[in-house]
């Protein structure tokens, strides 16, 4: 219980650090029967990993996935699926000086306080790697929402001051431009941004966009396990991740009721889910999904690692003079587009199977069909 | 598992809806021998109550806890604590005409969706009243907190496009004001904009702000678990909350890291936690406390029920022009402060308590202690 | 996480002292569009219920249960079910001179050594009294099964050295008789086996069976959730349990594999799983239900407030000679049924709910449908 | 929520299949500060390996553990700790023929079931195999209960009709004798009594009885979370476990009150806690530990792959006759004691550190504490 478990019908318990031998997640609870593309595991780790272009580390992680159980002759069993992602390209050297000193902006001084002890090799556990073994999670858990027709997809919406275009919006770009913006344009101005950034010693923040298509109605809770409440909950879980909004979000505090509420409408879409005239919900009311586009958007903060100097203390207390070396991303969003897609999508999964046992006239409809076709 | 219990080692479980005979919590894992003063729980719960002034609803809800369990002659034993608030004005006809349409803004229509069937009574499960019970909880939680030295308090910053000005903050006026704000000039303007709001037969959404002090460094567990996840799922599991912040929140994303970042300093505050210059963080960094003051905001959407006509369908997808009638606060925010405030002192709470196993030198010396002292 | 809430997709959490304003229930995770006969509940109550005869406590507990949510018009609406059952016959002052030392047999003295406290009065949340919630509960997951066709029942099997002859089953006597014993003549054996002990100032153990009937093969999990792993857990959680077995339970540990392993028949059952030769699994294989009866036996210890002198010490440590006052049942074997009735059936519930999202081509179907149906 | 994670605070997740890659575990909530001997992870492994003796079987599986993370210079550093073990001496071919056939006594039906589908080689997830995981997770727990004084240690009582004699208990032989026997005589007949079976082509049961001194008082919560119902629920998840007895266990059903309760006396234990003259109930009342010896027997069903000709079914339901092929142990029990050992240490760690939250006096002075030491 010291919060490396996930979820709730579908857990998702991840382990290793950033210098350690290796990182790794295990799922118990996936279905049993769900053919995997162990490629499209590869790719969606390969969005993540550093490298892709001038925007990341130059760090070369090979993030090679090794599946050690839970799947026999490509499909999934219904036992836990676990996960294995060694570590292989480790400047552990370059962390030595920051042994004995909290870095402003990362959980250096918490983590010590808590732990009596801190893995100042890239963080240990604090590592932004972490977030490869959610993403290995969250690749199977998008195949199978796929294959029940619903699409979770996330894109870099903005980069300090530049914003990506809605007009412009192009989703085969999200997996195509370094920035994962949809918007060629938007993307060329945010390089040279990120480019300035990275001449002055500096970071910069950004906005992700998660949009979940063609989710049924009907799923989460009315109270505390609000599909939002638990969406805010995983998204949030993100390092460096400081607001999340569902819909509208933030701009809905200044609003007239008036203008908010979005109409319902006699039309129904493809999964026979009532229409809305407009969307500002995002897709969830009271908790539970409407059949509108689930749209959520998380704020993430500059990179705290920066090669300019910084004020700080050592572990005495005494102040020091800091400059961070090593490879650094001047901007962490476009690595993180991937892994807030994967943690909405394993949330989603998640309310999708906790909903099938809302009803009892559904329960008996199951079993009695299981027992018909002898399961 | 359908979301009504929220909580790791403190788990809250409430039930009731908000024509139903009860509403009530149940408290599992609240520790033995904490002075509970009843009044007070009391007090707290008045402070959710409408009717308080113009700005929330005429409803005249009594709102009277009574303790069931675990708490004998004032001190709690340890066991689960259950309250009961019975449910007495109820005037469930002014839902009739509701009964067959789906309200905008409302859970009617995915409820419906998920459960085959809906309370159309005020909205059952999904009525703003469900939150009495995290309020009692919450009044538990507090005074426990406070016992341990930590202060967890809320208020309105903002109502529509009036905002609370900092300079004038003063936390004696939380209590006083209709609005909850802490600043004698916003209220006034506050209450002259929610007037405006009923004459048009509209409602308004506004910010609450929760701020914690003297919490120690060390809350919070590094991956899914942070503090802010936790806090993030607990505000947003509060009906109407479309956004939570973390200290700067979504001001992050458009920073450079030497602006965001914040410097340690050489002092120590009360509890031996280092001090820092700033507190953009909002005492939280890689999801574990920093000994700062913990700041999260929530952004909430206008009251959905208005007076004045909106479009929607009825069961059977026909349109319906709708004017809803009955007791409605035009802005829902004033009597959400203390939801939010319970909702992040259970939090915070919970987080205390996992905290404690840690370490093990800790927990050697703690079952020494005990041991020594015939326990 | 004090361990008052049970169970994984229903959730049972309870509360209530003996000697307290009240015991309640709250259920949570329990499906919508149960049709709910409160009649049944009482009835249920009634059989936990003291006073039946002269086996048990001349305590006149009413146990009247008040339903406060989440039923509607006599039908589950999905939110949780809470019940209330008020204490009205309480005798106190039979505790007081209790107060100051550890009765032999009970929880007094962990529980203080626990706690820094204790709840003299009737042994507090470790009274039998605290079951009458389990089985409120328990009442409910019945009727749900029995809807689906699965059959959960128990009783008496011995009685001290007295045991029910499985020649003489007769099941409707299982609510006839005073010791719930499905065996007129060993009903009356044990009856004078009982008065005896009694005359003697002393009491009795003895066991109880549980049957399950008609629970489709594939329920359970294959490695720590295994279903008699549960099962386990949920009858040994009742207090004064010493001992639970399944199948054939100790008997096994003397057997040969030949003798001991279920051969597999070509017939099919009623609900299309195969049939076995012999049950010796008591209907569980690998963790997994595989369609055959299950059984579970469980062992009660004899009551331990007995009338006769005991050797204690206070809580100085200082040597007493305690002979225990007020009304106590010199065996709790037959009022004890149908707490282990309860608590199996909401396991098995749980698990038959656990079980449908087990395979991605039922959650493929499930969702399908509940499209083309509109939902 | 597949039911392969066990634990509350302290969270264990294995993963594996028999003839899969490896197996492993991942462990949650372990505190950080704990000096680990790996090479007592690998002996405690060892002592579940096959091959030990002619009692088990010729497979050689190497069994080497690789820590992967949780672990830095020798201590644990409250992250997640994974351990792996590659599956290595698999003879997939032997289980060819069981492919379309149902063995009796395995999980084989109710798995098939289940998920549409069965991982024949060796019983897959079912397999004894993934006792390995628990053992590595359980060579921790008792490293740390050690540290607080704990000891917690199993050994084999009985192999079919032969059981050890108590008068002749030799602590030191458990690890010595090849039926993990603490008595040389028992050992000698029982190894030639499980030759007998061999040599008829058929298998044996047993018990293993698991021990804990120095367990303080307090330990277990009052209702569903016994103490003794949580290690009822660990040790049944142990695969061809038929029933759990808690001290003197099916016996007292038997018993009078007056015969089996434990009079405490005037001496207190090393640790504080109160004596008894006698320890009927196994250290546990009420579900609360009572500072005396905790006493749990485990009865194993014999192997149920004997090398007799079966009557089964294929899975077309045809009447099949089997002979098992392949390398299975006559008696599971020897190789079993460590894997009792382990869910009992596991269990008893986490309602160690359960209780730590138990009292706010406690959580008050650790918080003081915390902060008067700069933590």
């Amino acid at each position: 219980m010291a919060g490396s478990i996930f979820g709730k019908l579908l857990q998702i318990s991840t382990f290793g650090e950033s210098h350690g031998p290796a990182l790794g997640v295990v799922i118990d609870g996936f279905p049993a029967g769900v053919r995997i593309t162990p490629g499209e595991i590869q790719e969606y780790l390969d969005r993540r990993k550093p490298g892709r272009s001038e925007v990341s580390t130059a760090r070369n992680e090979a993030d090679r996935v090794e599946i050690l159980s839970g799947i026999l002759d490509g499909i999934t069993t219904g036992t836990p699926i676990a996960m294995l992602i060694r570590n292989t390209d480790q400047h552990s050297a370059d962390y030595e000086e920051l042994k004995n000193c909290y870095r402003p902006g990362h959980a250096d001084y918490g983590f010590e306080r808590k732990y009596g002890f801190r893995d100042h090799r890239g963080g240990g556990r604090s590592s932004g790697r972490e977030t490869a073994a959610r993403v290995a999670a969250g690749a199977l858990c998008r195949q199978l929402l796929k294959q029940l027709g619903i699409d979770c997809y996330a894109y870099t919406a903005s980069i300090g001051p530049v914003h990506a275009d809605p007009e412009r919006f192009d989703r085969s770009l999200i997996t195509k431009t370094a920035t994962a913006m949809p918007d060629r344009e938007a993307d060329a101005e945010a390089m040279a941004y990120i480019a300035g950034c990275r001449e002055e010693l500096d970071s910069v923040g950004g906005t992700v966009v998660c949009l979940a298509d063609h989710v049924p109605a009907g799923l989460g809770d009315p109270v505390f396990d609000k599909l939002d409440a638990r969406l805010s909950y995983a998204v949030m879980s993100v390092g460096a991740v400081k607001a999340v909004e569902i819909g509208d979000g933030v701009q809905v505090s200044e609003r007239r009721g008036s203008e908010n509420n979005d109409a319902f409408l006699p039309e129904r879409n493809e999964r026979g889910d009532q229409r809305k005239k407009t969307n500002h919900a995002g897709g969830i009311l009271g908790g539970i999904s409407d059949g509108s586009q689930i749209v959520i958007r998380a704020h993430f903060k500059p990179t705290p690692s920066i090669a300019g100097e910084q004020e700080t203390v050592n572990r005495d207390g005494e102040p020091v003079a800091l400059r961070i070396r090593g490879r650094h991303d001047p901007v962490i969003v476009p690595r993180a587009v991937v892994v807030v897609e994967s943690m909405c999508a394993i949330t989603i999964l998640d309310a999708l199977l906790l909903n099938m046992t809302a009803r009892a006239d559904r329960i008996e409809e199951f079993y009695r069909f299981t027992a018909e076709k002898g399961r």
